[in-house]
């Protein structure tokens, strides 16, 4: 398999379980949990799992993955650096936004805040996003930025990358496994021990975000699916010799 | 700063951590839920995450990294390639046997198996561990195996330890964060929300055990700490062209 075609199939995959993680967390809201709303009741606290699942983890996959899409790799990088980093503030900005959900659900019900080991994580991975984007900015962005602390921040950019999205993973697993027994075990005839219909369903969220995860940081990995250094690297790139579609078709 | 010395640094810092992931653990189980034993009772029980942190991760990164540490690449590689299979293999029976005492706990308490998404993270990950050293086994230890397997086999063989310690790092941070909404809401007056000593102790054990895992991936990322193809290359290899104490004072 060729290269951008063994990228393509790794991309669109991410794609569609992305999309699949954001369909089963909205349907997991408004099928068993009532719905979405912003008044402090458990409707508002809805919004926590859908707007953390939806930024935390698949835009911020999403995000770091375009940026290696190989057809891009001919067009201008600060154009793409642009898509990276305004697709990354967006994920952060949603991430925020879940944050506020939670606190005003606790507010308005009386509820402490950051008692559980998955709060602790959580808000770790969404300040370590924070800072990460704002060396990115600083970094990558800002035009004074000189290129030796580019070159030096580069891997950290990188590493830290890396390190959101498997702190993202355990937030939203440890989140939903609370979630569920706080909820089935709280509140209605049927325990999550007797696995009814919404754990299963919601289990197999948590099972899709993983496989999301893996896909991601998979290709992430890739070496070689790494945007070249240079404009003129790009161009010489052999992968780039042909149009993406025939690779499919090889 | 010198790659061995880097690479020390955060090689004693992962056993370290690893250390304290294991005093912490095994404090948890014996000073606040009563110690160990083997009689279907919660002491039962209190093996689980002892032999889960222990195995699934402390002995797990240990053995992954082992195979690292530059100081090895003179010998032969034979040899390390046995440490590492054998670490990995008791990983994986401490691993075996913290899964026996949680499901023997569960037989003798009448409390279902497998419905929470700590279990069947839980479990994939012991699974595709499992996979992944009798794969290993295949590949890189029986003479019988030819080059063409081992070089197809070796980034695979790379990738899923990565996944596997990630999926580890998850499970055990939904597994604590389950064990203490149970305990803690479930049988005692201190509930998790009012954040007791032992609920601050466990959350910041889930605390080390992310930063052992997030080290122990970091050691693993980088392509220069890799052990080289071959015996000589290792000879060749600047890295090793000073003792390693030599690195340390520069």
């Amino acid at each position: 398999m060729t290269p951008p075609a063994s990228f393509y199939l790794s991309f669109w995959l991410s794609l569609l379980l992305g999309l699949l993680c954001l369909l089963f967390v909205i349907c997991w809201s408004c099928v068993w949990r009532g719905g979405l709303g912003w008044d402090g009741s458990y409707l508002e606290f809805n919004w926590h799992p859908v707007l953390m699942v939806s930024g935390l983890v698949v835009l911020y996959g999403i995000a770091a993955v375009v940026y290696r899409v190989p057809s891009t790799w001919r067009q201008k990088k600060s154009t793409w650096k642009l898509v990276h980093g305004g697709l990354m503030l967006l994920a952060l900005l949603l991430s925020a936004l879940g944050l506020c959900a939670v606190f005003d659900f606790h507010r308005a019900a009386s509820i402490p805040d950051m008692y559980s080991l998955h709060s602790w994580v959580g808000l770790s991975t969404v300040l370590l996003f924070a800072f990460q984007w704002l060396l990115g900015l600083a970094g990558f962005l800002l035009p004074c930025s000189p290129p030796w602390f580019r070159s030096r921040l580069k891997p950290v950019h990188i590493l830290l990358g890396n390190v959101v999205l498997i702190l993202s993973l355990t937030s939203c697993i440890s989140g939903i496994n609370e979630k569920l027994i706080f909820t089935l075990d709280g509140s209605t005839n049927e325990s999550y021990s007797s696995l009814p219909l919404e754990a299963k369903f919601a289990n197999f969220l948590g099972i899709l975000i993983v496989a999301f995860g893996m896909v991601v940081l998979r290709i992430l990995s890739k070496e070689e699916w790494r945007r070249p250094e240079t404009e003129e690297s790009a161009h010489v790139s052999s992968l780039l010799t042909q149009p993406v579609f025939f690779s499919f078709s090889r």
